[in-house]
């Protein structure tokens, strides 16, 4: 009934909206009002740059990482400064823009394209791991960093990774990023299972 | 520089992105993220109702509802069966939306495009008020419902139009929405401006 209130071109911009992840009904009349409120110059952009995504954005065949259209393959893989023997395994590519961030890390990365999850019917298959073993051959990889999510699917994954790996006799060190209490966060804040992890994973000083 | 880790195209619909209301750097990343995963076509019929919705919806002359281009007036106020002696005034057009929910009115509307703010250098002479006094004449309107924000602005806009509404000797009902415990909240978190109106508005059983 709402729907009627509303000009149909209004209506529709609200469903296509409302299809964002996490965006709500409200969520998704306030950017339609906020678009339509603009100059038009702003939403044309918004809708070119949509249009483009597409058409401009591909993935990277050795990393899987998203690169330029008109790229071969990712600069963080070609880039003579980092290290091939060393990947960080990400499930999705904007892991890649965190741990980069940091400006901490120097090796390479691959994007795995999410994590083992029998309930959305995502198993192993689905993933770039027979790339991934190609890498390791290549590129005469040392260490795997396996940085899965900290959720059920992630350590599924880095579970289902090392066990593969180990099998088939591949000889190269795996590594996971360290659980523990993040900065900023108080003690008696922390969940149990954090705290036990920050326990087990406890440094001399 | 997290910003040359990503395609420039995918950069830019970020940026776009990021300039919905509300939305911070990592809220853009998910959507335009998931713009790019979705099938092309899911991005091409957005782009399309962005582009769409400046051209084909505009604010009717009379109430500032918006409507579809091709229509005259808005049909909350053509509409042979509700009562044009009643006008809910609120601040915009989506406001219309939240009361015809209710399913509970049966009047027209007039949305003044916004409350009085001195500091985003909003003043009477912006709102949409001298149309407001006419139609209060055409349509020998009854009683005006102040329906504008339990805000700052929207409580300054409502004691605004009753003042200059009186001074002009106009012969109107003036009415505000009434202020109380929303349902669902308990006494014991209500704020005391509104437990203060709740008790001040309180009603015999």
């Amino acid at each position: 009934m709402a729907k009627q209130l509303l000009p149909a071109a209004l209506s529709a911009l609200i469903d296509e909206l409302g299809r964002l992840p996490g965006v709500g009904a409200r969520t998704a009349e306030r950017y339609a009002y906020y678009v339509l409120k603009s100059e038009p110059r702003l939403g044309e952009q918004l809708a070119k740059s949509i249009e483009k995504v597409h058409s401009q954005v591909k993935q990277c065949p050795v990393t899987f990482a998203l690169i330029d259209a008109d790229d071969d393959v990712s600069n963080l893989y070609s880039d003579p400064d980092r290290d091939k023997t060393i990947i960080a395994v990400v499930e999705e590519p904007l892991d890649i823009v965190a741990i980069e961030r940091t400006g901490n890390y120097n090796g390479t990365y691959h994007v795995l394209g999410g994590a083992i999850s029998p309930i959305d019917g995502v198993g192993p298959e689905q993933l770039h791991i027979p790339e991934l073993l190609e890498r390791i051959a290549t590129d005469s990889v040392k260490e795997l960093i396996i940085a899965t999510n900290a959720s059920v699917e992630g350590e599924s994954t880095a579970l289902f990774l090392q066990r593969f790996i180990n099998e088939k006799g591949i000889d190269v060190a795996m590594t996971r990023l360290a659980r523990g209490i993040p900065v900023g966060v108080d003690l008696e804040y922390a969940d149990q299972i954090t705290l036990s992890h920050a326990l087990e994973g406890r440094r001399s000083l």
